[in-house]
């Protein structure tokens, strides 16, 4: 059995130029002349990313969303897009997954050109993947791996929304149409990402879970951070349900889906946008979390963890 | 259930920029200031596309190959590529996929920059994917489109060796190495396109047979085309398994698989690479068949068509 980071420490020998960031990065940047383009390609599977009972208007708007997140990541303004589609057999899914593509396509102004579309043995479950292409505000678009002792790490808007949908749909329960909207439209944060890029030392987005991303990019940085719980920006509609205290911050830390901005920059920067600062970079290695003060023992899965 | 070309039919609405081609060839188009791109993307199922027995090296070489042979039909030359790849549980089987992996992007001199990698449910069959960008030759790559009646439809290289080496695995027969290097380890033919990309009026790859595939140049460039199987270079090692009677030609013109090039070229033109005169455009609608003047029925399949 090969595990996704085996796998890809196995392609990592392979990717040896420099536009493939080390397969450590949101996105690649590939430069052709003086034109730096961000390339993207991320896949979603039924059963995994996504339910075979899940709105297909709505996988399809993830599918968008998720890629032009990684592009925003990097400052990047989407271009245009690629599409890999296994027919699921059922003509009304596929084609109001096409009509969740136009939705998402219109929204981030990004022009699909190309693609493929198969016809897998009966029952395969659907495997869907995008490619997008961006073109970067910077020449040099921020990696993960940039953050400097001192740092402060910052967070655009509020976390754990997606998490909190999931739940509740999961559970049967209503819920506030903004926590749903978070976990079935996310929006990927375009104009942040450009805004941030010049001013952020590291950026990434927030997609598998605030402490298992900040964990990356301090070790992409070979730093150590340390996360104030407490200042984890939660929505109304979160704590209303939720609430406010460690054990909600610790879920919404760690749910993922959140396709929010996370970035290093210096702890004196203006910043352009709103953020929030929940941690700092240090010299050293690893993650460690406290609630105002305090130290909290880190939780068994830092976030939404693969293979 | 939806079939390829009714759901590509949907994707078209979506697909207006000129970037796209109106997603009628093997490759997107996209300018960026003066700078054009190529971009491809082409996805293997197992079980449609190749079977769980094939060698695994012999898998990704023809991922690349099939996404390299895109870039070539548009005079394209490889620069990067991304893979997406649903994990199959079987270490071995993804070791050996890398390797191959690996050699294809040496020989095609392409570089890997990024990718997704996950893990499907189990038993799922796998789904590889790749998307590949290339520099072409020329600021305008020929399209589909643009043959002009009056025009010789020339090919390169022999026909029917990929489809010859298929037949005869799977019989279990002794094959010719050079059938099943053809079928196993195809040659996307970069040089070739890029020479040819100032002269052709329209240029594809032969990948699901040359009659169907030179039906669609002529359906896209509003001309009927009519081919002399009797023209269709056969290897040696073609001829001396199946023989070069009709019924020979007409196996080897509808069995794909080929990724040669074919193109419709002024019929006086100097032809910068060996190329076979097989047919003729000429104002109209359709495919005809001869056999050294005398019309040929059609068969029923003119290719390998999908879903």
């Amino acid at each position: 059995m090969t595990t996704e980071p085996a796998f890809i420490d196995l392609l990592r020998k392979l990717a040896t130029d420099p536009a493939a960031r080390g397969l450590n990065d949101d996105a690649a940047v590939l430069t052709i002349g003086q034109q730096a383009l961000v390339v993207t390609k991320d896949m979603l599977a039924e059963g995994v990313h996504f339910l075979a009972a899940d709105p297909p208007a709505d996988v399809a708007w993830k599918l968008v969303a998720v890629n032009v997140s990684d592009l925003a990541a990097k400052g990047a303004t989407p271009l245009a897009c690629l599409t890999g589609h296994t027919l699921s057999g059922d003509a009304a899914w596929d084609r109001a997954f096409v009509d969740g593509l136009g939705e998402a396509l219109i929204h981030y102004g990004m022009m699909l050109i190309g693609g493929d579309t198969i016809s897998a043995p009966v029952g395969t479950p659907r495997v869907l993947s995008l490619t997008a292409i961006g073109l970067p505000s910077v020449p040099v678009p921020p990696s993960r791996s940039g953050a400097l002792a001192g740092d402060g790490l910052f967070v655009t808007g509020t976390i754990g929304d997606g998490w909190a949908g999931l739940q509740l749909l999961q559970k049967g329960k209503s819920a506030p149409p903004s926590l749903i909207a978070a976990y079935r439209r996310p929006q990927a944060r375009i104009a942040d990402g450009r805004a941030l890029a010049p001013i952020a030392h590291a950026m990434m987005d927030v997609s598998d879970g605030l402490l298992i991303d900040a964990a990356r990019m301090a070790g992409a940085s070979n730093l150590a951070v340390r996360i104030n719980l407490a200042k984890v920006p939660l929505s109304d509609d979160f704590v209303q349900t939720f609430g406010a205290d460690q054990a909600s911050a610790l879920s919404a830390a760690t749910g993922g889906d959140d396709y929010r901005l996370l970035f290093a920059a210096d702890s004196e920067a203006h910043l352009p946008v709103a953020a929030q600062r929940v941690g700092s970079f240090s010299e050293g290695s690893g993650l460690s979390l406290v609630w105002n003060g305090l130290p909290v023992d880190l939780p068994k899965k830092l976030g939404w963890l693969h293979g």
